[in-house]
């Protein structure tokens, strides 16, 4: 059995305490809004998708039989509240509030579960239909590299420069084993951030499935180690995988070690620019100076077209806690901005576009 | 009192075991040359000079009353097979075996202890030189500032773009308070990483000591967190720092919060390529990025001018469970390289160069 994410249970919700994992695998009980909100803040669930999911069932744990606008508000800005950057939190806010002020008080609670629910199986169908865009991401890297056997072109491919430590390679699986397509991800943007399939390792799954050889580099993610998520849930999937600290993703990438970086999103801005957890940035100069792949996987969900530029994205500074270096003076901003021009192109549910040309799939 | 690094001991040294710190400060002593192989090994001892001063007395400690060529050869085998990565390591076993091969062995043992005790010493005046010669880089930037307020140009300083998170800065000392200059360091290249006055932090200790004020980045340094002894000693001397995760310099960077990094040195190749803890390029990439100057300072026993690159430098890695996730597979390379043409500067008791023009301090 693979644990879900999230799953309704009576007039409630089970969700997967991540806060808990990787050292155990709990299904915790959600009740009332003040849980919902709650799981949102510390963190019992995250990643974009899955908050907003999350957060139109707590818009339905929060309603009575007969809610009237003004509950219906309260209780929109209690969940509102929980975490600024995640854009897919206030859009599945404003679809609920859309879809219940047309629904009179006493249907607003059956309305407020019936949307939520349509909202986690949509997310379901994105993530799924991320995946199968891009699976040709990876495959072309794949026959690339065939080809390159054969001494054809590499495009994008080929610029790292002899690497440092003398080639030595020992105990570790690269990107020249054979035909394995070496992936970097940061964070969490699997399964775990999802109601089910995951964004960033969507495609990840989907050449899985396919029988196409894929090892993902994870990075730790420091100060919450999602990455140990991503590790805990590859390993579920039988996804071969190697742990790295955060600081390592330069030096593999200027060995030549990594094919390509797929990242999730927080939000992205009508012109591509994108946030992401904290160090995603790092990662995509780093790729940039390698000539290496760099792309955003999310559902349109996480698309913001009224924020103009990341300028405008506001950055979540989490508690100093979060660090656990006791008294000594901290800044922990939790998420980044990675600027449109250094991603190759952004992934959804309608396909890949590049970072710059994001109004065609304005709805 | 501030704690030493290493002092002598009548016939042994005692050591700060940096195993320990921040969370106690224990000197521990180092009798033999299994100590001495051991603390370097284990890390109670580490950052380049340090680890080199610490290998010189590990050979006084190894040999006996009449030590011949093989008991000396064999001595500095064990030390030199400590760690890959440092140079100072083999540059001090290299100067203690050309010292004591011109000794006769009933006397080899006192020209040891001579020997490392002037390695040691030469080591503290070359770090408080350093301080002396790297504080006008941060003089500059002051003096910068204090010209931009009356529009005059600031090279290398006004390249950032505006800050996403709606430049809240709330909670944060920034570059921009007032005279403040902030500085972004890795890992610890403090005193903790010398005999004394540190590498990177020595222009830093020395714009303090002057009365400039300075506000210094600490970053975390997974994984095995050398930032909180940097935190440790910056407090213990006074010096305002904030502690970050690694990730989360590009977002400081980008949002023109940092005014200048310095970093240390684990080996300098002669082309100027520079061995530093992991994570050292992807700041060096993200200072590059925004305009910010990247200066390396190390002493000149770091620059190995044997090494014409940095494609010839040996990479660590290190045991999967620094990282502390149990059964998950890991990579953990303990340096990466940051090529010349990201580096602004090298700072070291002869003065500044710059990074492809070393080839003036060959001595």
């Amino acid at each position: 059995m693979r644990w879900p994410t999230l799953i309704e249970d009576g007039n409630g919700l089970l969700i997967l305490d991540q806060t808990r994992l990787p050292r155990e695998a709990v299904m915790i009980r959600l009740g009332s809004l003040e849980d919902a909100a709650h799981a949102i803040r510390v963190m019992q669930i995250r990643g974009a998708p899955l908050i907003g999911a999350t957060a139109a069932y707590g818009v339905a744990l929060g309603l009575a039989d007969d809610a009237g606008d003004a509950r219906l508000a309260a209780v929109i800005e209690t969940l509102a509240a929980t975490r600024p950057t995640a854009v897919n939190l206030h859009w599945a806010l404003a679809r609920m509030k859309r879809v219940l002020q047309e629904s009179a008080p006493a249907t607003r609670r059956e309305a407020a579960w019936n949307e939520a629910r349509a909202i986690a199986d949509e997310d379901k169908k994105a993530n799924a239909a991320n995946g199968i865009h891009g699976l040709p991401v990876i495959t072309r890297i794949r026959d690339a590299r065939r080809g390159s056997n054969s001494s054809l072109p590499q495009e994008g491919l080929t610029s790292s420069p002899p690497p440092p430590g003398g080639g030595g390679r020992e105990g570790v699986r690269t990107c020249c084993d054979g035909d394995v397509v070496t992936v970097m991800t940061h964070c969490n943007a699997g399964r775990l951030a999802t109601v089910e399939h995951g964004t960033a390792l969507a495609p990840v799954y989907a050449a899985h499935a396919a029988g196409l050889p894929v090892h993902v580099w994870v990075s730790e993610t420091r100060p919450r180690n999602q990455g140990l998520l991503t590790a805990w849930e590859l390993a579920e999937a039988g996804v071969p995988h190697t742990l790295i600290a955060d600081n390592a993703a330069g030096l593999l990438l200027m060995q030549g070690k990594v094919d390509l970086v797929i990242v999730g999103a927080d939000r992205i801005a009508a012109n591509g620019d994108t946030a992401n957890k904290v160090g995603t940035y790092l990662k995509a100069l780093a790729a940039r100076a390698h000539g290496v792949p760099f792309y955003v996987a999310a559902p349109l969900s996480t698309i913001d077209f009224a924020c103009a530029s990341g300028t405008q994205i506001p950055i979540e500074e989490r508690a100093a806690e979060e660090l656990g270096a006791g008294a000594v003076p901290v800044a922990n901003p939790a998420f980044d901005v990675t600027p449109a021009a250094l991603i190759s192109g952004i992934i959804s549910e309608r396909g890949i576009a590049a970072a710059g040309e994001l109004g065609q799939w304005r709805q």
